[in-house]
């Protein structure tokens, strides 16, 4: 970038510490990618702050030399939202990963944003509480914040949007403001926490988190059903729902996805779609709602309904699901992954998922369908050769047919996953009319759009 | 005001119908107040849309003339957001008031901003569902929309902002754009259907609102449970929350309260501390969890736990919850009431419940505590002559001690009755150093300020 300065290494060096920024090629190429397929691109320098003082004279030395600035947690990023596009400074979280505070009685915690997952819940157990949202990757809090991150518990609990209670941000001109508070709720303003959270490291930089948690669930429940058909998985899944039933997680698993998974483990799972289910609650009630549980899909065509409560048998009927992206990805040497991303409205999601089959079997493309379908969220894992370029277009090609789908039901091209790189032209189909407005606010804030270019918005 | 032409009225003749555009004194009046006891000032004319289309045009005209415009529904505003107090156009709603559509398989229903919440609750009825947010007020869906509005039921289904999955917004230029979709997440670009939701008429009008709905419950079983003491009361209302107790509703009244029911209704409750429940669930799970809430409120010092399950009786058994208001309201002829609102962290909420009836009781003014506890939010019922400048005094003197207490403890100036008017000066407090960056929204979003001017900003 033209406005580089070639004394960056030192300069940043006299903000931080001399062993806190560097350009060493190896970290430079750590930071220069995430999870997705998306094509690297190395950051100039990448930097360790521990402060928020120290994040706020980053910004603002950037903010001052026009020097792109994108932040890093451990980079499990799957639309790109960690390549640093345009270079500049790669900000990485991870020495900024103390949980400042836990306050039990408030059902709150205060992080910093390396935080990740499993490291906030090993904190948590001890109060006997949990953080619920679980996107699979042991992401960091910060990158969840920034991506609005859910998964597999937001049927129940709801998704990043719905936790954070306060942030502290660094904004591009180094002014750091906290967004929120400690009560439960609020009227006092517009709303900014919500306006952050999922602005993917383009509005702000985050310091601290604070998050309501919940208390461990006195019983948790895990189940397992299969289906002849996908249709009858998730009218089965949306049976459910419709009885008010406290799932707290009901996960879909195509045909295609367990073959790959036995094909992978020497298991030998019945080769049907099938339906992950878990549930918490009290014992009395959960008894009720599972037996209730299992009726429902026996109407809709399960006949093997399984369900398991001790911690290590629970685990093991969920194995076939967490070991899924590991059987394709391991799968398939030499390819990629493109994990498809969209959220239906529920009523929709049959039909989707059924099109989506259709049109991966139509590509010729390895890959299986897997969803959230609580929310009517799903995805597609579809495998394809980066190096050849038929199969990087038929794999664009199968994505822009779900999408499509998706916008044309009401839904959304991105339910958990992010805008980033990979869903800008999504973007401005499903929100032309709001784009502008989201531009105006963009402006204000980064005036001389230093943070994460090239993401969300062009 | 200077900016408004002599041909107001015909030219909003023009833009909608000869009888929806008024200037009758009558009809002015009506239009220039709420429920709060912010002083009323007049608009200069109502008008009432029946189309975005019309709402458009009426923005277009009014942004191009600098006219001042405020949304109107029912006027339940509690901190003076419906009074224009710069005059210009009131835009009154109640013809806007369409169940647009219900979507019972997507949990969704679309409507106009005028329906009310009686109203929406009568029509998903026959679908087996509800909208679980009650602030008490048969307030529209678009008040409730532009305050952020929660109430009873928050600590079970959330706040308004947590149900709002659409908006149609008419934006001050007269551009109509959809801020959301029928998805139930998305990561799809900033989240404006969040800033929106409490933006209090100041960065655009709504003009259909799509909300997601909840299947009405197997079981409902209504509590009542008095105690020694306030703190009593208070904790016992912790302890269920902490023993992840599925309540949907716990509000606290305190003894002042309840003998003011009994002196206006000749009833005779006990006056004492007293926290009214509601449980929503499968019935196994109710009777495990309400024997237990039984239990851990004993342990907090009730003696008197009664629950019923008829909906008579349910009714009855909330029955001095729900005159509350009224005997106040009517028990002082000739005084307002002041409705304070403030929500701290749960951890600090014995403190400031505590804090507050004593100044109350310092101050010599009539007034009661109440409040949804599982949020950490309550209201006092402050009874003062409006024409005595020193019981204004003394009013705002309680209210702005409470407030304080709240910010001192990490809480926020208002849980759900918004800025308004009145706590314009507690925002500048609470959120010093994001206001800047709401402004900057404000300008960008209306620059010429036409939209509810002098309220949340100044």
């Amino acid at each position: 970038m033209s406005g580089i300065p070639h004394t960056l290494l030192e300069d940043l060096k006299k903000i931080t510490a001399d062993d806190r920024a560097t350009t060493n090629e190896t970290m430079l190429q750590q930071h220069s990618k995430d999870e997705s397929h998306h094509t690297p691109v190395l950051p100039d320098v990448v930097v360790f702050p521990t402060t928020k003082e120290e994040v706020s004279a980053i910004l603002t030395y950037a903010n001052e030399h026009r020097i792109p600035v994108v932040p890093f947690g451990v980079g499990s990023s799957l639309e790109g939202h960690c390549i640093p596009l345009k270079g500049g400074i790669s900000i990485d979280f991870q020495q900024m990963n103390q949980i400042i505070e836990v306050r039990p009685d408030d059902f709150l915690v205060r992080v910093q944003p390396g935080v990740t997952r499993t490291q906030l819940n090993a904190a948590l157990k001890k109060h006997g509480l949990f953080f619920p949202v679980d996107p699979g990757a042991d992401a960091t809090i910060g990158g969840m914040t920034a991506t609005n991150a859910s998964g597999t518990t937001s049927v129940r609990y709801g998704i990043m949007r719905s936790q954070v209670r306060d942030l502290e941000v660094v904004m591009a001109d180094g002014s750091i403001i906290h967004t929120g508070g400690l009560s439960a709720k609020s009227s006092s303003g517009y709303h900014l926490t919500g306006l952050f959270v999922g602005s993917e490291g383009t509005l702000g930089a985050f310091t601290e988190i604070t998050l309501k948690v919940y208390g461990i669930p006195e019983t948790v429940i895990a189940g397992r059903a299969t289906f002849p058909t996908m249709k009858q998985a998730v009218d089965g899944a949306m049976s459910l729902l419709a009885a008010g039933i406290a799932i707290a997680r009901v996960e879909l698993v195509d045909s295609t996805s367990i073959r790959q998974v036995n094909l992978h483990s020497e298991t030998d799972y019945l080769e049907q779609p099938t339906l992950f289910l878990e549930f918490h609650g009290n014992e009395a009630g959960l008894t009720h709602d599972v037996s209730f549980a299992q009726e429902l899909l026996e109407e809709n065509g399960s006949v093997d309904f399984l369900v398991e409560t001790d911690s290590k048998k629970r685990a093991k009927l969920w194995e076939a699901r967490h070991n899924l992206a590991y059987a394709f990805k391991h799968g398939f040497p030499g390819k990629e992954m493109m994990l498809t991303d969209v959220c239906t409205p529920l009523s929709e999601l049959t039909g989707a998922v059924v099109y989506a089959r259709e049109v991966i079997d139509q590509s010729g493309l390895a890959g299986g369908v897997l969803g959230h379908v609580g929310d009517g969220n799903f995805h597609t894992t579809l495998m394809f050769n980066k190096q050849d370029p038929a199969e990087v277009q038929l794999a664009e090609e199968v994505n822009a047919k779900i999408v499509e789908y998706a916008l044309q039901k009401g839904g959304t091209c991105t339910g958990e996953h992010g805008i980033g790189i990979g869903k800008k032209k999504y973007l401005q189909k499903e929100h032309a009319d709001t784009l502008p407005w989201m531009k105006l606010i963009k402006q204000q804030f980064d005036p001389h759009n230093i943070l994460n270019p090239g993401k969300i918005l062009d």
